[in-house]
């Protein structure tokens, strides 16, 4: 053990900067008692030092010169909640290359550029944590990389994005897209510009992270096929309830053999199933391994607090293991092919709006059994005139999926196209 | 870091042991990739070597010395899978005042006696892990420990034991509880004499140990009161299901400013708080702290290779943190005091059969009020005769709503004593 003061940086100092300052701070003892060290933010970088801040940092700290951090050999760990890719990529690639460990709170940084981080950190010997970049305190990291070390998880279900699931929520209440994006807004759940919300793109970012580290292979965000809820309109979620599921944003990671498939969507969840119970802002994670069946996290995705809670986490970790080789290896030892993405097999929903005569459901059924996809359960609704077909089929590949619901479109007594929406029913 | 292979030892090689040995053996790769280190188990403690084992250890390495194990310099951790308080404890105790860290599966020698394994672990300035004690392979000893080190963790509710919950979901679908044993024994999970599982002991023991870990305060078995199942009828389960509720054996542990409140008992839980969706024989926590508003861990609570998980998760980390000070502090630091029982406040259901005339509900709602139990909500049903009152109160203590159903006992009108059934309504 070295000296009890341990001297500590940050990039960024916002919402989640001033609040690892404040836990830091009120937290000294439980982390003392935990690790033997006091952490002490000596450093700071900011554009500008002289705004105002939530919990100030003390006189001296924030700072706009980076190598004073760089190059402060007393520096233990530097914790980046500054956000972006570019710039803060290089900060970060040069601490790791200085011996520093860092620990990241930033999605996109990791999703992005891990390949480069982790090699930068592998060869340094150093560690790089990055709790906070997914589901914020929820400590599906830690649990990933240190729970469940043997036990092969080889599949992960999440919601991880809090504001689509609110929407999707305010939904199955009856508001409709719009007011439930409104009330998102308002709230505070969504940004100005919900896009990377609402298109899947940000969940996209966190299981690219997850599947990286579940399955020791690296997954890009362009790996990554991802549609998000734009799509969803309230007679999906008035189906779903009909049929005892509910609608959500959910991500999937599938290690199949020597291939992985990942993939965000909006799915039916059977409401059996764990993650249909995840209502408004939360996020939940399923792991499904060997040795452990499932183990599911579920807490509050976002917020500057618990975002913080889990950069403190990582930097405790990182000074209670530090000299030990504890993970200080790239948690990527391997490289695995991509599913195609048609191969992935799920049960799916499919909806078919038909001429309402006697022999058409015949010739749907038939046509589904075509291409090997056949049914498990059928509603048929009167519309005006016509007929509304829900069917939910049993498993099948998303390919063949596709190809009959192309082939339905082309049948002279099925109208448009028919919505395809998978379903999520099966336990572990 | 030392050499890349690491002896390691067993007390026990029953079940759990042999899992461990498995799960060694065949994640090995995944362990050196994690902490630089391969662990091979070179002794195992057993009764009887000769006996049949479903992985069979190496040659050589089942003993009936357990002297071979606590003077074995070379040794680096010992994970404790026999079971067992008295013996079982002494063995631990001289490792750990040998300097070996040690790992324990076993929540009976935790709860009863960890003052002595703590004290014996500090001294010697080594660790002593125990994640397989509550709930196997959900980490939720680690969460506490290592990711939840800041947020201050004040109330724990948990569904702790898979063998009632398993029998509380058979009664939801009909069984009477005899049939919801039978079942249970049946699938295996209850053992032949299921009675510490049915009276809420085993939960009780797995509280404690949470209790302790979250609040740095040392909680012993015999501070947590407990109440089982055995009083729980279908008609409790059909008068939950139509207050929109499931009945559930909760273990709650709060921390109400220098005070902690630990028990088990049947509850109530409202539908939409995420303990009711737990069905079968899943266990499931939540973690209530500042930072984190609420984070749930859920998953099978037992099971020979679950546990094992969770046993070499602590080994792994064990070896992962060696030499760093990191969790070799005893986590009890501070003494609380016990709140005396009928102080714990929550709402409650209260299930009174009275006479079918005018003037009792009245009758009944003023002598609740006396003793400041105010009613949420009231059904009223006709029986022969005679009506039932389901009654829900707002928040009030324990202790009020004892008092108050005492006393309703005494009115002419009332018929026998009430029913009182805490309730669990609130999220975070």
């Amino acid at each position: 053990m070295g000296s009890v003061d341990v001297p500590v940086a940050l990039l960024g100092y916002g919402t989640v900067g001033a609040a690892v300052n404040r836990l830091l701070t009120e937290g000294a003892d439980e982390i003392e008692r935990a690790t033997g060290h006091r952490l002490r933010i000596v450093r700071a970088l900011v554009r500008d030092p002289g705004r105002e801040r939530s919990f100030p940092a003390a006189e001296g700290v924030l700072t706009t010169d980076f190598e004073s951090i760089a190059n402060d050999p007393s520096i233990a760990v530097v914790a980046e909640v500054m956000g972006g890719v570019d710039e803060t990529g290089e900060h970060v690639l040069r601490l790791l290359r200085a011996g520093k460990p860092v620990v990241s709170a930033n999605k996109q940084l990791v999703a992005r550029r891990g390949d480069e981080l982790f090699d930068a950190a592998s060869e340094a010997g150093v560690q790089l944590r990055f709790e906070a970049s997914v589901c914020a305190a929820i400590p599906v990291i830690k649990v990933l990389r240190e729970a469940l070390v043997v036990t092969n998880v080889h599949r992960i279900l999440g919601i991880v994005n809090g504001t689509t699931n609110f929407m999707l929520t305010q939904m199955e209440a009856g508001s409709d897209y719009d007011a439930a994006l409104t009330e998102a807004q308002r709230l505070g759940y969504a940004e100005a510009d919900p896009t990377e919300d609402v298109n899947g793109a940000d969940a996209a970012a966190k299981m690219a992270i997850l599947a990286t580290v579940a399955f020791g292979s690296r997954v890009r965000l362009e790996d990554v096929q991802y549609d998000g809820i734009e799509r969803i309109r309230l007679e999906h979620v008035r189906a779903a309830r009909e049929l005892g599921m509910a609608v959500r944003l959910i991500g999937s990671a599938t290690l199949i053999g020597d291939a992985v498939d990942v993939r965000v969507e909006p799915a039916f969840v059977d409401r059996d199933h764990p993650l249909a119970a995840v209502d408004g802002p939360f996020n939940a994670v399923m792991l499904q391994g060997d040795a452990i069946r499932e183990i599911t996290l579920e807490g509050p995705g976002a917020g500057g607090l618990a975002t913080a809670s889990a950069v403190v986490a990582d930097m405790v970790s990182v000074i209670g293991t530090t000299g030990t080789g504890f993970l200080q290896n790239d948690a990527s030892w391997r490289t695995l092919e991509r599913l195609p993405p048609g191969d992935l097999r799920s049960p799916y929903y499919l909806s078919i709006e038909v001429d309402d005569r006697p022999g058409v459901l015949a010739h749907v059924a038939l046509r589904l059994a075509a291409d090997d996809v056949s049914v498990a359960r059928l509603s048929q609704r009167q519309l005006n005139g016509s007929a509304s077909l829900d069917i939910v089929t049993h498993e099948a590949s998303a390919g063949s999926v596709r190809a009959a619901a192309a082939a339905l479109a082309h049948l002279p007594e099925v109208h448009g196209e028919p919505d395809v929406i998978r379903v999520v029913a099966e336990r572990g």
